[in-house]
């Protein structure tokens, strides 16, 4: 999905809001477990019941991995679900990968070509080789979060920092790899106080927000910190919407949630 | 396995060699591409020819993940096969993986309970409550290699370096984490002329050295700066090894590349 659509899909769904789909086996609603793929059934409904709300789904891969082969299964039905919803969501491998060049290539293939999905969360302590490969594939997205025998390392782990932070200058360095076209940043809301000066590196990056919710953080001090004229926000909100029930009206409750944070993001929307 | 079990595997294979199951689908020989799973076939064969020189296995999960479920159920069958091995190899999962808290919990959950292998690669950006899940698994591992919303960010992110490298940070903080007994860090062999700054820093831990072979580090040098009187060194090669040759001798040629460099670490171990 090009930045284009997408800050088109935010203004027709007026929501900046992502779900992110943290689907632990153990926390889902007792009925389901008998289904033959509890995870799926669960996301599915989740996915139903929120998304003419919300812009953007973001499984996180810890949770499917820790089901083993079982899970990793529910995990490509449901990017395969979403991926019928092409151009209505924006979907999030949050995946937190980063390797030498060669190899965050074949993470590349795994999530840009095998899964399909419009964006992987990426690590980057390794530095600028583990991230290039990434930023190859046309209308597929960098989100990105510093010794090691790569010519990236050089980059950051042997930076003598001087009034600048370590984030600060993974932002600076790293936002000459790509472009707002093709990157984002994860930024938590529960640093919010630092969100102007991340603007005054990155006027124009889309930034991926957790922390909304269950971790505390708060939307409107986000949008008022963080929000540009093309929006270039996406709120993260996981445990709080989609554990809102464990009962039989989990997806509706769920929705509830989502329109509870939509509302608030339609007001907040200029 | 515990560090004293893998001190005394290491004496007694006079090896510290790692071999690093990078089984690339396209690279495979082409005569195992007619079997039901090329990939384990092949792993199967490169692991039974060198199991006698060798005391540590790598599969790095790239090469899993970008063959999609197929290539998840060939890792899942390489890692049991190894795990037949057990008081005989070391498993390591080269995932770098690394996340908020609970999210890192279900890493460990995936790694040490679903794969069951004995330690895994840790990214160190999202700081010490990303990497603390995996250190409560008696006798697992860590192998560790800086703004997120979680409590960890302040470890390194806010980090006003003085006159140490990030690194050199990384390993002087992270190193109260756990200890030598459940910690390893990740230090190439391209970066050979700073172990012995990483030695004063890390005396006791075990380093896991990637980067001889294809990425043109010495073995010789990687020993002189590196080892201890415990040995401490876990030496990686992938595709000098299992790439040696592609035709129906891959298995011997891969013997003959890890025998020699087996015969090395034999000559250099004190």
């Amino acid at each position: 999905m090009t930045r284009n659509e997408l800050i088109q899909l935010i203004r027709n769904k007026k929501s900046f809001l992502c779900v992110g789909l943290d689907s632990e086996y153990k926390k889902l609603p007792p009925h389901l477990l008998d289904a033959e793929d509890p995870v799926f059934e669960f996301n599915k409904a989740i996915i139903d019941a929120t998304i003419d709300v919300a812009v953007a789904y973001k499984p996180n891969l810890a949770f499917y991995e820790s089901e083993g082969l079982k899970g990793w299964i529910s995990l490509e039905k449901t990017i395969s679900y979403l991926n019928r919803f092409k151009d209505k969501v924006f979907v999030i491998a949050d995946a937190k990968r980063g390797d030498i060049g060669n190899t965050s290539a074949q993470y590349a293939k795994a999530f840009f070509e095998i899964f399909d999905v419009d964006a992987i969360t990426v690590a980057p302590y390794m530095g600028s080789d583990s991230v290039q490969p990434f930023l190859t594939y046309p209308g597929k997205w960098v989100i990105l979060l510093a010794l090691t025998s790569n010519k990236g390392a050089a980059d950051f782990q042997y930076l003598k920092t001087d009034e600048r932070n370590l984030f600060e200058h993974v932002l600076m360095q790293s936002s000459q790899w790509g472009t707002p076209d093709n990157m984002m940043y994860v930024v938590g809301a529960t640093q919010a106080s630092q969100l102007a000066a991340i603007r005054s590196i990155i006027p124009d990056h889309f930034l991926l927000v957790p922390g909304v919710g269950a971790q505390g953080g708060s939307l409107q001090e986000v949008a008022h910190y963080g929000m540009t004229n093309d929006i270039g926000l996406l709120v993260n909100a996981s445990r709080s919407i989609i554990f809102a029930s464990n009962g039989k009206d989990f997806a509706e409750k769920a929705r509830e949630e989502a329109v509870k944070l939509q509302f608030e993001m339609k007001t907040l929307l200029r």
